[in-house]
Order: structure tokens, then C-alpha cells, then sequence
């Protein structure tokens, strides 16, 4: 049980493949319905997962209208509602540092921690889709530096807001009549470029200390902003060398920080397609991608940043227009792992599509061959465990809980039972609070 | 049947009365917990009330460490929680329209709506306490007409969104592969003084149509906001005559903006402190005013604007030293109420916290009092109905549930079971797009 691996699985929409809608034997709208969240979610606490990830998109762009689109719901509430009907899964919600108020986030936050008694964690985003920008004011959005300069202060905002009410600041003296201990309760009196906000949070500490922090960006900027704050990198990593690397940069940052860096925890995204033979699998993805006509590939060509008449199923990647695409303000982490993944074996866009699933890799065979991906990349020092964009909901989820759970746990490399009550000792880090001194540096920067 | 009373249940902290969490029975952090709600939920909706209402304060006030504050936890993750282990009650999440931004707030309320089945509700505030305002820039609270200016174009905007998608846009065709029909989905391109939005929301129309709208302001831009926007106000009002007048001018308001003055409901909240016998709810008055100290007294004194050092007991409120308080920036209808209830009847302070529970009408007997109480207002045009200001949670509400609603019921004022699904339909109110145009005239103000 020394290092086992982490799993968290990724609601989006319907399924992460831009078929499953129409391939799935549910209703359509089942993305809009409690009993559909409900189903996921106990699945994926019976197969002793760590965590469900809920990703965000603040808007509805043209090609969201083709399928449930991931954002349509907030992921806030939905958890609020799974926090119901779980009891050890953790809880993952993203939610954009460009387009909230950091007090209303952390408060948001809070609540769900102690509702789910510890097992809520917040994923940082900065929002890269400007159809967003223009559900929030006139301006356009902004530049990638300045999201990040200003993601930095909204997460330390966050923490200040969590850790404001000391661990026994809450009394309760029913006799005595002292409900706080006042003098553990501070302002946090933040005042930064960006954010002036006074506190204290409105809530005590939750009983994992303080909500669990994901990130998910891969850039220079995502880098650095992980590496200081971070629990868990969301990463996006399409070939075996890139993620080792990937890993080992992070967690040199993370050392460079002052930080052990065990208490980052690396997570690339796995798109799992699988059969009960590596055929009835590869039929699973025809299927699907009969469903999704080009939009697989229209996605690749949006993630990579040309137009997808730029693309021939049968050519590499246009690197050279890639290149030159000056205006390319969108995910760098997945730009740069699908020309990765192209460069590395001289693929075609075909082979792109067959083992890049919507940007991150993709394992299309047997219980044996998925569990093997996952089982090789956490030997290599490749991952500490996956992000699952399973292919479709609830059916995938089913076929990885009761085919490849098992394995794994047969292998000795996966939990059989959660090790904890909260999604902090789940994943085996320790409470924040043990060791502040980094975080009372990081307040200077404002002092 | 025909007029049946309204009636819903405000959980705030764990109970309106400020001794409430040291003489209820559970721990003083119920107010975190789950199982807490919970129960509380699941009781109210076993007596067939129409809805749960969480009250919201976006900041931690000096005197809310004295006990468990109302703005603790965000409400729309409490009533996310709420949603998956209710199926008929109404979920109302208070929420600031100074301090959220329109796009954010209404996908999140659409969700809970989804999430629950057509059960949300919003309810209007535009926050009166300045300590919010700290954490959330370095300006002040902005002044009454300026709030109410910008909520009333929150507003517009959010209900906008609410209805981007018309009633059919969802197709969700697996065969053709047709998941919306684009043209039945559109952009609010709203362009006024403090929004700019794009749209369209994330999410199809809900099953009760959009979200109900609460209102809970009772001023001048208050009145003029409810009339023209809300299906139910939360109304404060401590006199039979006084409640009487204010349903009378919101429902003359509503046929002046061209609405059914039935569409819109008038709750008065209400304290009811129940015993067996007068005598038993009065030592139940007296056990917990003896464990709040001096709390309610210094409540009144806020509400009324002037130092506690101002109130004496057995004096009348000092209506001079009130008026000269110019800088009072804070509710104004729990203002006039406490002056109105005390001029009334030239009542002492002392007689005014008897009376007046925390704000609200309060009344300390018989389950049989408290429904001739809710039964007389209602007769006489004062109420469609009451939010029910729970004395300590959960007895308080077990007693009414348990005791009160039967004999409402008996009456024939009551529902024995929920009319339908939705809070709407439970409400009594028509689907909001049975008829858009004063809706559309109210668009034509940002063109």
C-alpha cells in the first residue's frame, strides 16, 4: 500500500467522447439530473475512488450546442447535492480565479468541506474560452500573464479566508455562553492588486483543515502557481517521457518552494475505452466516433489552434501553421501534448485522434491493457495516479470499476478500502497547518 | 382549498431565537452538519410546508461570534445537499445583488432548479450590513437607491438568462444526432449601467419554467422591485393593520405594472414560540431569552438604529433619538416595524421583545393560538401566507409540524399534501412565459 495510485473520475456532461450522448441508452438530458449524478457518483465511491472532478466552463460556446456541454452545470451545486449521497468520495469543483469574487468562492468552498465533512477540493482555473469574457463586462479576455498574476492573489486570498478561524476557535460552551473564541477568529485584511478583502471567512476550519487545492494548468505561469500552492496537478501528458519530465520539473519547483514534494500529487488525464477484447473495445470507439462525426476533429484542430480544414486525417499536424498562429490564447498544456504526441512517433491526424481522447491520452483495449497503462506510468514516475475522462456515462465508469478496479488492487497498487474520512487523508497529505511557515511567507508578498 | 395559506420554514443558524444553540439539545456546530439539515428538510417537508428558506449575510459581524451566524454557509451548497434528499419541498437561496456577479448567480440558481426539479427559488437581496462590503473592495456599501438601481437590473438580467432557452430548444434527437435547436437558443446581449452580458445561460428552462423569485425588501425601490419582479415577498410586518396596507399597495402595485395581483404573494415572517399550554411557551420564551443575555435587546437597537445604551426596558423606544440617526443605511422595514408595533399600542421596550421576535411578529402560545394567529391574518387580507421564523431548531418546527399544521389542516387552510411537483405549481403561479410581454417591455429598457 506504500504508493498507491490516485483516481479521481471526471463527470463531463454525458462522457468525455463527443459521442457517448447519442450512443448511451439514457435520456439526453440526464446531464441535468440529480439521479444521473447521483448513479456516477456511488459508482465511483464503490469502486473506491478518490475523488469526482467536476470541470467548468462559465459559457456556451457554438459547438456546446451539439451535446452536453461540460459547463452547463455549476459544479458547486451539483457537488453540493452528490455531498448528500456519498459519504468518502472526494469532491472536486472547479471554478474560474478570472470571473468570481474570491470571498464568495472560499465561503462556497468552505460550505461544501464541512457539508461533505471534509472532502471538497477547489480545481484553479483561469479561463482560456473568450466566449466567457463576454458574460462578464466588455472586455476581452485577459492576457495569459495577467490571468495568472492574478490567479496567484485570488488562491492566496482563498487560503488566508480558510485559515482565518484558528483550529480551536470554535468553542460552544453551551454553559458558559462562549460560542467563538474571538481572539482565534482574524481579519485576513488582504490588500493586493487585484483583490482588497477584509474576512474573516464565515466558517470555522472544516475537518480536513482546509478544502483540498487542484490546479490545471501546464504552462510556465500553471507551473509556478502549482508548485507553491497546490495539492494536485491536473496535468495533460500524451507520451510517456513528457509526463516523466512533467513530474519531475514540478516536483523539483515544489522542492525549490521549500516544499516536500511528495505533497504534490501528479494527475494526467486518461481516457480509458474499454472491451472485454482489445477488439470489442476498438469497436466501443468506432461506435462513438461514428456518433461524433468531425467533431473530434474539429476539437483537435480548436485545441491545437488552426481551423479544421487545416487538418488531413492522413498527414501529420501542420506544425509550421501552428506555429504561426500568433492570436493562440487558449490551453497551452493541450496544444503543446498533442504536438508532442504527433512529433514523438511521426503520427498522423488519425493516430493523433486514436490515442489522444479530446487532448489527453487515450488507452482503447482489455481491463489488462488499461490497468497496465496505468500500472506502467506510476512505475516510470509518470504519474501518481490518473484523472479518468471516462468515455461514457455511467457504462465506462461500470466497465473500469468492475474490470480494472480489481486488477489494480489484485496488483497490490490500488486501495481496496478508503485509507480516511477526508479526501486529504485519502490522499495521503498532511494538514496544512503543521507547517505554516511557507504560507506566513507568502502573506508578506502583501504586507 | 381555494386560498390556501403559504407557508415556509427559515432555517437561520440553529434557530431564530439568539439563546437558541445553548438550550437546544444537539451540538452547537449542527450548524456545519449535513445530518442537521437534514433533518430539519425532511421534517418540514413531512408537514407539507412549501419551501426552505436560508437567509444570507456575505460577512462575519462582531456580534455572530456570539453564536452560529445565519451567513455561515453558502446557501445554494446547503440547498444542493438539500435537493438530493427532498423530493416536493421548495429550496430559496438568499443571495446578494451587490455582490455577485448576474451570469454566475443565475447559472448556479438554474442548476439547483434542475438539480431539484423545477424547486429553486431565488431570493432578492441587495445587503444592508457595511461589514460586507469589506470583503469585497475597498469602497463603502453604496447608498439605498444606488443598490436598488443595480438589483433591478441584476434582475432583468438574470430572468433574461433564464429564458434564453425557449420552451423546446432542448431536442436531444440521438438518431438525427440533433442535441439543440440553435435557433430557439439566444444571446441577451444585455448593455446597461452596471452589466454587460452576453449569454446565453449554459442550461435549457427548468420544469417549473425559470426559478421563483422572493423579494425581502420592504422600502420605497423595495416595493417597486417586488411589484414589477417577484412572485413572493417576504414582508416584515408587525400589525394586523399595518400588514394589511402593505399587501394592499404591492398588489395595487402589480395591477399597475399589469400583472394579476394574484401572481404575487405577501409572507409576512412570523416567530411562533409553541407550548402545550400558554404557560409552557412562555417558561420556553423565558429558558431561552435567559440564555441570550442581553442579545435581543441589542438586536432591537440595531434594527432601530441607536446604541443599546438608548433602550430601557420599561421606557417606549425613543422615536426622537431614531429619527436624528441620519446615517442609517440598514433595513428599512425592520426599522419602521419595530417603531410601528411600538406605537401602536405605546408599548416599553421589554413589551416590544415580547411581541417582536427578532424583528418579526412574535407569538408565544398554544399550537392553537399560533393558528388562529396565522388563520386571522390571512382572513383579513394581511398574508398569503408566513416564513416561519423558527424559535430553535429542529423542536421548534417539530412542534409546529406536529401540532399547528394539523389543525390548519383541519381547518381547511392548509394543504394535506403538495399540489405538484414544482414549487410553482405548489405556489400556485403560472408559468412565467404564459405571458412575456410585460416581460419584453421590461428588456426594451437596455435597447
Amino acid at each position: 500500500m506504500s504508493s498507491d495510485i490516485i483516481l479521481n473520475a471526471t463527470i463531463m456532461g454525458l462522457g468525455m467522447h463527443l459521442g457517448a450522448w447519442r450512443h448511451r441508452s439514457g435520456s439526453p438530458s440526464d446531464y441535468l439530473d440529480i439521479n444521473y449524478y447521483r448513479e456516477v457518483a456511488q459508482l465511483a465511491e464503490s469502486g473506491r475512488l478518490h475523488a469526482l472532478f467536476l470541470a467548468d466552463t462559465l459559457a456556451v460556446s457554438e459547438e456546446n450546442f451539439e451535446r452536453p456541454n461540460l459547463g452547463a452545470m455549476d459544479p458547486t451545486a451539483v457537488l453540493g447535492a452528490l455531498a448528500a449521497v456519498t459519504s468518502r468520495i472526494g469532491l472536486v469543483a472547479t471554478a474560474s480565479t478570472s470571473f468570481n469574487e474570491p470571498f464568495n468562492l472560499a465561503r462556497r468552498i468552505a460550505s461544501l468541506d464541512h457539508l461533505s465533512r471534509g472532502r471538497a477540493a477547489w480545481n484553479i482555473v483561469t479561463t482560456f474560452i473568450p466566449d466567457v469574457a463576454a458574460n462578464f463586462g466588455k472586455g476581452p479576455l485577459p492576457p495569459h500573464a495577467e490571468r495568472y498574476a492574478k490567479a496567484e492573489e485570488f488562491v492566496d486570498v482563498v487560503t488566508e479566508l480558510w485559515d482565518s478561524w484558528d483550529e480551536d476557535a470554535l468553542v460552544g460552551n453551551k454553559a458558559s455562553g462562549l460560542f467563538a473564541d474571538r481572539s482565534r477568529v482574524n481579519a485576513v485584511n488582504h490588500d493586493g492588486r487585484f483583490f482588497s478583502v477584509r474576512g474573516p471567512n464565515t466558517l470555522p476550519r472544516s475537518p480536513q483543515g482546509r478544502p483540498i487545492l487542484y490546479q490545471a494548468g501546464s504552462s510556465e505561469e500553471g507551473r509556478a502557481l502549482a508548485a507553491r500552492t497546490a495539492d494536485v496537478v491536473f496535468a495533460v501528458q500524451n507520451t510517456l517521457a513528457s509526463a516523466i519530465a512533467f513530474r519531475k520539473d514540478l516536483r523539483d519547483r515544489a522542492a525549490r518552494e521549500g516544499r516536500d514534494p511528495d505533497s504534490l500529487k501528479i494527475l494526467p488525464g486518461l481516457v480509458p475505452i474499454i472491451g472485454g477484447t482489445e477488439r470489442e473495445a476498438q469497436d466501443r470507439k468506432s461506435a462513438l466516433d461514428d456518433l461524433a462525426g468531425d467533431a473530434e476533429l474539429r476539437k483537435l484542430a480548436s485545441r491545437v489552434g488552426v481551423p479544421a480544414s487545416d487538418l488531413s486525417l492522413d498527414k501529420p499536424l501542420p506544425i509550421d501553421r501552428i506555429k504561426a498562429n500568433d492570436k493562440f490564447n487558449a490551453s497551452r498544456g493541450f496544444q503543446a501534448a498533442a504536438i508532442q504526441l504527433g512529433a514523438s512517433e511521426n503520427l498522423t491526424v488519425r493516430e493523433i485522434l486514436y490515442r489522444n481522447g479530446g487532448g489527453h491520452p487515450q488507452v482503447v483495449g482489455t481491463p489488462e491493457q488499461v490497468a497496465d497503462f496505468i500500472e506502467s506510468w506510476h512505475r516510470a514516475g509518470a504519474a501518481d495516479g490518473f484523472n479518468l475522462m471516462i468515455d461514457e456515462l455511467p457504462s465506462g465508469l461500470r466497465a473500469f470499476v468492475d474490470e480494472v478496479v480489481p486488477l489494480l488492487q489484485r496488483r497490490g497498487v490500488f486501495q481496496s478500502d478508503y485509507r480516511g474520512d477526508t479526501l486529504r487523508s485519502n490522499l495521503g497529505l498532511r494538514n496544512p497547518h503543521d507547517s505554516l511557515r511557507n504560507y506566513e511567507q507568502r502573506r508578506s508578498h502583501y504586507a
